[in-house]
């Protein structure tokens, strides 16, 4: 029999931690406070979802764990090969995400989690629902979890493992019950901004443009980027959109507080979204759905000593939205652990501590980043500058190959090169591009002066 | 009868809550998890202490809550005017605080708080011991408490209030709570620090210097210096000194291991320590007493929004010991929103919103001052160049009175200047210090040179 290990959370990144586990054979026991989500009556009604989209690290760690799951999930996915923007009069401008078409790919993250969930129950994996962690008790052997039964008023169960693994997200109750055994540096903070999920139904009408019935092209991410302010949508299968305001709390709280106001507001800044949307409805959701706050939580270590616990996904990082990278990288976690466990011959003391040395370098650079590319979606994509220096990175990243890798690339298409180490490469060519533009731009200057070249004026033109 | 508050926390800071609300005809009930420390029965025995060292902001807030119990307090307070430095062969320097002998006063937490329990019980407020902090709801008018009571399993009791104030420590429940019901943005910083608690007992001759059976000088705080370690020691009324060590972890786990090693680490670094502790008993404290962790806390914001619930002390900002301000400022923030109570004539929705806006920037400055002091006890205090600076410092203070406040002096003696403003005022001051200096440098260098002053030879030698 092997060690046993209970796995707080059955989400995302719960239930592929399981799997890697059972395949090691280890005995593996998943907990988790919501009713099981694939039965109709329990359904998760809190509108939790902003579309997920996995890319290179996620992929790559499905396939670490197991082939046959990554090419199921990959199955169903939308790939989205850019990002669409909608100015204010309706006209769209594709910005591809790749060098050469590499795409991220749209996924609902329910239907996603219930597949997963079914992996596990066919691998024979015990998935316990409405246990809730209370407590748990790190030992030098054996470790105790307390768990109390939802809906069970003060009926409690106790469980005990060799070691437990926390994958039960931003407000992780294992990360809170490790902090009191290990001194953790941690902190969670707030960004200025609320989300609001919205909804672009499918057409009537099949549009072979897009091989079905979609109202706009599904293979882009849409964004209606307006500075302080933006709205997306990404592709469902059905041919609808989910689509997400994102706004500062202080605007959305007193628009909300006037339907004309909210109509008016969204009218005005996102007129063909309204089109599709239809404009009652979008009002009627953006002041009655659910406001939903964003956080991102850091800390360190991941683990305690002895190999007893460890915390995985959004439990040790939890990340704003904007780099699409939540997921794909609670996945690698996953396989990063693994491998790392591998090397140890099984030894979790040495693979955990090995585990917090190393990572968390990669987690704090990708939740710098997911909250940099906020201002990115949000304005810097409307910006000439922007759009130049993003032409000519994508121009020597094409040239150049392997030798010039543009940071986006290097976040969603290249599992083999960390975070961190995308942050310093990026950084490195950024000295370079600002460089060469300066001297293109210069050179322009010249031109013009010397009244040569038209290309002189037409370079200049965007710099105003 | 007044509004009902719930204070979580019997501490210092939750006791000095009390007397503040229940003086202003609230209606006050303490609520505590641990036994009565009164109790002999039940005394901490956890010998957390640090000795405390009162100043300006703590007794100009207990005078503001009640003139008699700060003088009270007063009355049994050893004054300390400097720092005494031990260096490596015994010898021993002083450093005043003051510019014109002001003082710190050691005194004992124990006795503080008991003393405070006392005053709440002559006061008719009732204090619940045994009551842990389960769960907090925040409804619109009436806020919901659930209590477990202490080594009764299970046993919990629920009970109602208009308001709770969290004065529950840096592992506050309070605060655990509110976050569930509030944005608050937060951050624990472990700092690479372990402290232990060692004995200086009182000599048994009485030496008329001391007044007393003091064996080294009661009206300094005592420090041994040796750059990443240190050892510090305060005087107690009966003669005997609570002496601390504080070093890294990996210092601390290394010399552990062997009391070999441990025995001649502690009298290689602290000889006349060692001769006033006994070698023997410094060893065996050492080796096996608890070892502290040293953690900053911070958060924002610090109440919930309608007056419903506030957090004040170390549950809202823990800090290192190093400035001597954790209990100064805790009994700080209890003046400063008495004055937001009575300025908003008891409008609670309003006072606790000022409270958060307004002190937020007074507790990011004493966290971060806290933090650095510890490089300045452990290892400025012996360096030529900070004793220049410091002596003109003091020097700028004494001739400009209040037009030139040192840090130090703002910080403890100054209840009048808020932490941030004295950090303002005082990195003002820095620029002209330095600016001070390099001329005198400037001066003496060109004196010796053209070989005109004897000065010029001193000043240099300072600077080698």
């Amino acid at each position: 029999m092997g060690e046993q290990v209970i796995i707080v959370g059955a989400g995302l990144v719960g239930c592929l931690a399981a799997l890697a586990f059972h395949k090691r054979g280890y005995e593996v026991n998943v907990y988790d406070y919501r009713f099981d989500p694939r039965d109709e009556s329990t359904q998760d009604k809190n509108l939790r979802s902003i579309n997920l989209a996995i890319s290179a690290r996620g992929i790559e760690s499905l396939k670490f764990v197991d082939e046959h799951i990554a090419q199921r999930v990959l199955r169903d996915v939308i790939p989205m090969k850019g990002r669409m923007i909608h100015d204010l009069r309706g006209e769209q401008e594709s910005q591809v995400y790749g060098l050469f078409g590499e795409c991220i790919n749209s996924i609902d993250r329910a239907v996603l989690n219930n597949f997963l969930l079914d992996e596990l129950d066919r691998y024979g994996i015990d998935i316990h629902f409405g246990y809730k962690l209370v407590r748990a008790k790190f030992n030098d052997k054996r470790q105790t979890c307390i768990f109390s039964k939802m809906g069970q008023d003060g009926v409690t169960e106790t469980v005990e493992c060799d070691f437990v693994v926390g994958c039960d997200g931003a407000f992780s109750s294992t990360r809170y019950q490790m902090q009191r055994a290990v001194r953790m540096d941690y902190s969670q903070e707030y960004i200025d901004c609320c989300y609001i999920e919205l909804y672009i139904p499918r057409t009537k009408q099949y549009i072979k443009k897009f091989n079905g019935n979609f109202a706009i092209a599904p293979d882009h991410l849409h964004i209606w980027p307006r500075h302080n302010f933006m709205l997306i949508a990404l592709a469902n299968g059905d041919g609808s959109f989910t689509s997400t305001f994102f706004g500062p709390w202080s605007l959305v709280e007193s628009l909300t507080k006037s339907r004309d106001k909210t109509r008016k507001f969204l009218l005005q800044n996102f007129p063909d979204a309204m089109a599709l949307m239809g404009i009652d409805d979008a009002v009627h959701k953006f002041i009655t759905y659910p406001k939903g706050a964003l956080m991102c939580v850091e800390c360190n270590p991941y683990h305690i000593n002895g190999g007893k616990a460890i915390i995985l996904g959004d439990a040790a990082h939890s990340m704003v939205p904007f780099y699409g990278q939540g997921m794909n990288c609670g996945f690698e976690d996953v396989r990063v652990l693994m491998k790392l466990l591998d090397q140890s011959m099984g030894d979790r003391s040495v693979a955990f501590k090995r585990y917090s040395e190393t990572r968390h370098k990669d987690l704090a650079a990708i939740i710098e980043l997911a909250k940099n590319n906020y201002k990115e979606m949000s304005h810097d994509v409307t910006s000439t500058v922007f759009l130049i220096k993003k032409q000519l990175d994508s121009v020597l990243g094409r040239i150049l190959k392997n030798k010039w890798l543009p940071l986006y690339t290097m976040v969603s298409f290249r599992a083999d090169v960390p975070y961190h180490r995308a942050v310093e490469i990026s950084n490195r060519q950024k000295v370079i591009l600002n460089q060469l533009l300066r001297t293109m731009v210069a050179t322009s200057t010249l031109l013009t002066v010397l009244g040569l070249s038209r290309f002189g004026t037409w370079t200049k033109k965007w710099f105003q």
